[in-house]
């Protein structure tokens, strides 16, 4: 099959992506490594990738854990696998633990992922409320009123707290700090998602008083996906990373270095060397993070001078995850040829890529590591249409 | 980090890697596809990658499926992923079939994946023994007895069969067909693991009475990794793919198009887009794989010239994973300054690389697709170390 990328040469404002674009450098050094599937696996000795010295991915991801504030790391498949081992790991911790009942809270802004896992790890998901529109942020204090309900109703406590660091909704910033403490107090497992936040702006899970960190690679650390980071605590190192305890019966194999939680070994493929290239980068960016902010939020300023334009979410902007609404674009959809598709593809003409097709009343973007240039064509494109 | 590749000239014989090579053309037109790490995501419609036709990846999984005697394929985090669904799958499907026990019958030479994600889905392990040395095979019999064996113990047949199309240590062919044949008999679901052959040799699920295939793109489809693959027929898919039931307390959120046993999404990163561009040349070089085994089976031949040097497993060879008592290299390895290590670093310095560093009295490699020139090269450097 034949395949042509249409978007090299355009402006990504996918928020999903802004994040996740290579640097330049590492970008031309990626063709010494994509001749073949397993390419860390070369002098793979003890049979897991997280093991090896060369490429010297174990000290590697204990550099990930320390600029997280963590002791322990290990990479995933994806963010996704990340919180898949934390919440099968919560799901065994709760059968040796009559204080705790399989109900996990989380945040009501939380990737569909949080939801996913915990569905596939049998864990029954409590949500705290937020106040909805306009700003949809939410009281950290629910989550404490959420675990006296819980209580209440099941006579014991949820298993864990899991919140969405930067939500991918509204890119507000959650009250980790203030959860941190309210779970300390009452003794619950507490896994903070910054699958948006981790490797743009600066992180300290100790801090949160997190026991887990999940993190998305090509989402926020400039690499190639599918690649998550899961870092943790010397506490919950041995649940969440413990080894292989089968055997197989006949044969008598054991797998004494593989991590079940991680599915044995997580593959050293070209995510991986990516992230490794990148991460020298992505520790110095997010040292420009209040500058990144700044520039975002008069970027907001300047999109709110459009009639029928208002950013959702809290305000100041904390993250450079943008939701407007957008009523001038939605009137334009109406009587235009293409309906809603008509803004995607307008901007697309223009050079800029990433709004989701067909939406034109509610937009999602990020100008996240865009220069000044290129965020003033950005703004510029968005007049332009507004003036259909 | 600066990483170097060191291996970038070199002849690679690494069984797991030679049929993950990328070729040529595909591997000059990944730079268009490593900018961002969600790169086949641009126009994500529907939230999951493989419902995505732009670019084309619902109608290139149908391929997949096709091409394999399949209906219905998802693409996974490696083969070790497609394994994991399938357990999960069969774990829950015990629960309301009380005909079924939740202990699964597998092969003696399976992959540890194999018995990692039956650890994952909490399904017990029965092994079929295989006849020992030097040629590690199993009669298809076997399996029955066992299947009786479970049937009796447990009063309740086993869940499933789970056989290692070519194994991981002697690359050995199953007999699938048998196996198939038994499973069919006694209604018990079947999977292939497929990992090593499908890709490099012809594969059709439907003649080997399979319900599930599981299947890895970087090492045997010419793909960058982590990429698995998962197919099945209509009749397990809507239980294996089985859309998302769960609703977020709060706000209603539902998940209707996620897939929870893959995660929701795979993710369209840089491995899916690889192997997309690969598929052409892979189901095109299956044709040729009776030549291949003629080249293997007369290198063996030359392989065995060699005092002290033994094939293991059956003969003539069925794959390209060869595996050798080296006796002679043994030997050698005895008063070498770098004892057993002094094998692959030889290879090493004569531009071959992929042994398994420190061994020496076994090898295991591959010369799956080397060029003529290239196979005698490295018949050659073993003939020359062989007299050290």
């Amino acid at each position: 099959m034949k395949l042509k990328n249409p978007y090299q040469d355009k402006i990504i404002i996918n928020a999903l992506m802004r994040g996740g674009i290579v640097p330049d450098d590492v970008h031309n050094e990626l063709p010494n490594w994509t001749k073949v599937g397993y390419i860390a696996c070369f002098d793979c000795l003890q049979g897991r990738s997280s093991l090896c010295d060369k490429p010297p991915i174990k000290k590697f991801l204990q550099d990930v854990a320390n600029f997280f504030g963590g002791d322990v790391c290990e990479h995933t498949f994806g963010c996704r696998g990340a919180q898949f081992a934390v919440m099968r790991t919560i799901s065994n911790w709760v059968f040796e633990n009559p204080k705790y009942t399989n109900t996990i809270i989380i945040d009501p802004n939380a990737h569909y992922t949080t939801n996913i896992t915990a569905e596939m790890a049998g864990l029954k998901v409590v949500e705290v409320p937020h106040m909805g529109y306009p700003k949809y942020i939410y009281n950290p204090k629910d989550f404490e009123q959420k675990i006296k309900e819980v209580k209440e109703k099941e006579k014991r406590l949820p298993a864990l707290v899991f919140v969405t660091h930067a939500d991918p909704y509204y890119g507000n910033i959650a009250p980790v700090d203030e959860i941190g403490n309210i779970c300390e107090e009452y003794e619950i497992p507490y896994a903070v998602n910054v699958a948006y936040t981790g490797g743009v702006a600066p992180i300290d899970m100790r801090r949160m008083k997190a026991s887990f960190l999940t993190l998305s690679a090509h989402k926020s650390m400039a690499s190639l996906g599918p690649l998550g980071y899961l870092v943790t605590n010397n506490q919950w190192s041995n649940k969440v990373f413990a080894t292989s305890e089968s055997k197989s019966g006949w044969t008598g194999k054991k797998f004494g270095n593989k991590i079940p939680n991680i599915f044995g070994c997580a593959i050293g493929g070209i995510p991986l060397i990516s992230s490794i290239l990148s991460f020298n980068y992505v520790k110095e960016r997010t040292k420009k993070w209040e500058d990144e902010l700044s520039k975002i939020n008069k970027f907001v300023e300047d999109m709110e001078v459009l009639d029928g334009v208002m950013l959702l979410g809290e305000k100041p902007k904390r993250h450079h995850l943008l939701h407007f609404e957008t009523e001038r674009f939605f009137e334009i959809s109406k009587t235009h040829p293409k309906k809603g598709f008509f803004l995607a593809e307008a901007m697309i003409e223009k050079g800029i890529v990433g709004l989701h097709r067909g939406m034109s009343k509610h937009i999602k973007f990020s100008i996240y590591g865009l220069s000044s240039e290129e965020t003033t064509k950005v703004k510029e494109v968005f007049y332009e249409i507004a003036k259909i």
